[in-house]
């Protein structure tokens, strides 16, 4: 069978490295190069495959059909720009392409790729913006609410979120190190400050949230990977079981799963799927709806959903070679 | 020098242990006994010292000028009483006293030892209601804001906290083995339904919140020790600087510390302090502070504060003891 | 394709949920039963899929046409006599028919399931006793030198190795709490006290070591999975490249990787392999070799290797459905 | 009272912020400066104080009785000779000065202060070689055997040592961060390469291990803090109660243990012991001890040996100001 020829840019990271082993898995996708500038020449084993990382200068963009940008944020434009003078077609990690950000794009169009919300717009794109992984988690479980005009008019929207320590990046600075994270729980950006607010409120007023603010607070988590979002939204009323909404909206689709029972990072690490369990808050007259949603930062997060979109644009079923 | 002789009942746990190390280590108390049912006739090393313990039966409760309870809830008020009629003072440890519980408590008075809130009435009471742990990081923070007047009436808070393991006590459950906590993080009690709300709201109203409702939603940590809540507060405008109300209000608390940057797991643990920081929400229309607070569970949340409070009785410095 | 109706008898513990997943993700097989008396009745999400328990009493045996038994020590030998009396060949993942084990089997035979060094008897068995963990990881790496006669005679081959939780099976044990094991590490049955010594010892004397003795010292690791043994092992003399033995021994083995530099726990995770090093030791009169070999313990060292004969039995191709 | 002053350099690493702490807590010691180049001019929280950290060049070394040096090794040298030149007496805890260093020390003489071992010798002591981490774990247990003669003449001493992340000090490296270490284990130094086997040789033939060689292969836990050594060692024969020459050896030493069961990190870490235990190995024809020794690498591995031997320089009670 003909394999589809595709490349990463900026592969030695951990959302660069899990798209490589992705595509080794994938039974229609080959890996034509991974570059890696610090690590160039290096040959590293990913998963049961081994890959000679490049310096992203010397990848050879005019072999790729589809490009996986991975590259850091605000250097990522420029390559894409370079991969579509190829002529290929492009997944962007990065969060440049992205609603709310101001990287300059050269006029490139992308949609966003968080798949199951806005899914028509990506099989003629050229190029499409990876979501965030925080805005993945959070945005797909309140666009029901938002869609549905659920939540009370001019709330805000309480998000209290954890991630494992591959949110960010490779990067090898001291408060990553082992001895300063381990038995440590921290909160960062705090006061609404990180940086992928811009894109949340951006795709939430897309999906009907003109009205309503997120107040979002990250925290560090002693993990690798995941990533848990605990979302409080005011809403009009109670309905009997709630979640009925959920299991409608989402109906058929095969990477989110509504759950009796509150995820937890155990549930969805490996696996591209978001999941979410709704519950009534008792004891507050406000009636409020708090929502638990889980993914894995690497995969639904990152490398799975540029998979997802992949094969979206590709014309392929979106679960191939995706563990759900 | 003379000591005051102490027991501990239900030395065996977490928070049990912590108060025989902690006692060990008092220069104006010593350890009468050490009660542990399941291991009753053991010998274990706790810090730099060793302790045999005996059954609760057998403990010579007429020995002890303070007695520690540290039973399961439910289980203790029964002890506290059988103390009392030795002519004991107790520190409880368990809910069984604290505002809000419905255990039977004989007619026996306790006023709640959040020390730096309710100071005046511990140095006359024969037995003190020692706070849950997620309870004094929480209300810790809020307090200034409930005296004060400053949250949005009819508001809600919005509180998501992180706890260690030992928080659940020395508990032998699935759920809680390496291999199921390590890697993970989950929420529990989701939807207002924690056991300690009760305690909270009650104090809360006590401290001037009668028209406020907590929304209080609590997480497992894979770390032993440690608790961070995230607190977000609807208040009425903003300050320059709200931090200093908090400074003002703790003003010459050896045990409060207000910290400019969020505080982590890493600056309490091993010590008997709340570390807090507050921060003005950006990017929302409805003024709101977002508050980190942190305790080590088993110090400040528990043993800790139980000998802070059992300082308070016996006329001694608070600090006696205790490493701030 | 019609796949081969397989059973699990002991599927709750770790070893018995990992052979659920690797089943149904196998393209031959499908899973016609899984017990657990415990949690009977229980449905349980094991990977992508769904598993509805029933009590080993209930199960089907004449259903399948494999049986895993993944029950405790001891308690597996009846279940295989009564999956055999079905005609139901069986791989058994306890101790009671490897050699060594003196548990009562009646007179049920059953090769010893390392497949690398023994794959010859499979074919035809009825029944493979499955290895344990540590022996797998540690056989391997001395087998090439027992069969070629590189050891001292008279030599002790000592072995220090380290252990993942889920190497002491699903025991609800204090000593499992993640607070007692978290930040901890500690060696157990120190003295050569392990109940698998007598396995370990039994191969070796097959594979040619009748003269050498091993010291074996295991020790529990703060992680879910992974065992990593350091063998030092004194030998007749240094060739120049001793790696080059195992290279020739395991030629074309998919399973074993002869590695240059030092193997991790992270090299091996999720993986059936057996991952080795071989390094002369400097600064010693004695020429001794130190081997690292690093293996997945629920995978190599148990439910992966349970697959690996699975489809010996079956006449498949060993790698069926196991990734390398 | 009068406090001797005293300085750290290089105190923003693990161990120098350890002996901030242990200064602070100590009844006699003051801390007159701790510098720290790349942290120059920021003010830390350490335990319950505060430092500002100066630049190494700006350190007031005239004001300082004794003075700390923990800087890398290599860097050492230099400062413990401008700490000479103003009349400080020096404990530098860098491998400059132990036995096989390389390092040019300029004539400078400094006892090796395992305190135990060799206390006769710190007393007039200008400079203190403190002992590594690994070190001292290993020779306080082989110590009683070498100087009785124990060992079988000519036979390697087999060490398999664990030791958690604080031990490769505050690098910031790319495999010392989180996601790279948790849930892994790994050799390194695989084959008797590690730069301090050069110092366990040379004391260990001091204490009379003139004719065995010591294989030492360290591995790195997934924890902050401790190292475990498991040592088998090859003895003339079994006596009935093995551990009774290291209760003689060590009778009256109070950081010295011997314990009946085999000693875990959590015995030891924040707490200036060597905890040992001592077993014979059955199953082999040479009869052979396994001792598992365990410390806390930043406490006896490092700060808190360091001031011990302080204190003996000073000529104060070992124990004053280290818990035990």
């Amino acid at each position: 069978m003909h394999k589809v020829p595709v490349g990463v840019l900026g592969a030695s990271g951990y959302a660069g490295r899990e798209l490589c082993r992705l595509v080794a898995e994938h039974p229609a996708l080959e890996l034509s190069f991974a570059s890696a500038n610090e690590q160039r020449g290096q040959r590293v084993r990913i998963g049961a495959s081994e890959v000679t990382f490049v310096a992203t200068e010397d990848a050879p963009l005019n072999k790729a059909e589809v490009v996986f940008t991975a590259l850091p944020h605000g250097a990522s434009a420029k390559w894409v720009g370079n991969a579509r003078a190829t002529g290929a077609r492009v997944v962007d990690l990065s969060s440049d392409f992205r609603p709310g950000s101001d990287a300059r794009t050269n006029g490139i169009q992308a949609p966003y790729g968080l798949t199951e919300l806005m899914r028509a717009k990506i099989p003629a794109a050229q190029v499409v913006a990876n979501p965030g992984c925080y805005a993945t988690a959070i945005l797909v479980a309140i666009a029901p609410l938002l869609k549905e005009g659920w939540i009370v008019p001019g709330a805000t929207i309480n998000v209290s979120a954890a991630s494992g320590v591959t949110g960010a990046g490779y990067s090898v600075r001291q408060d990553l190190l082992f001895a300063e994270v381990a038995e440590d729980f921290r909160a960062y950006s705090v006061g609404n400050q990180h940086r992928h607010i811009a894109e949340m409120r951006a795709v939430a007023k897309e999906l009907g949230g003109r009205d309503n603010d997120i107040l979002f607070t990250p925290h560090l988590l002693p993990v690798a990977r995941g990533i848990l979002a605990t979302i409080a939204v005011p809403v009009r009323e109670y309905l009997h079981d709630p979640s009925a909404l959920w299991r409608d909206f989402y109906s058929g689709e095969p990477f989110i799963e509504i759950a009796a029972d509150p995820p937890s990072l155990r549930d969805v690490v490996r696996r591209n799927v978001v999941r979410l369990s709704i519950a009534k808050a008792a004891n507050v007259r406000q009636p409020t709806l708090v929502l638990i949603s889980a993914i894995d930062n690497l995969m639904k997060g990152a490398a799975g959903q540029a998979l997802q979109n992949a094969n979206v644009l590709l014309g392929l079923s979106e679960q191939t070679g995706l563990p759900a």
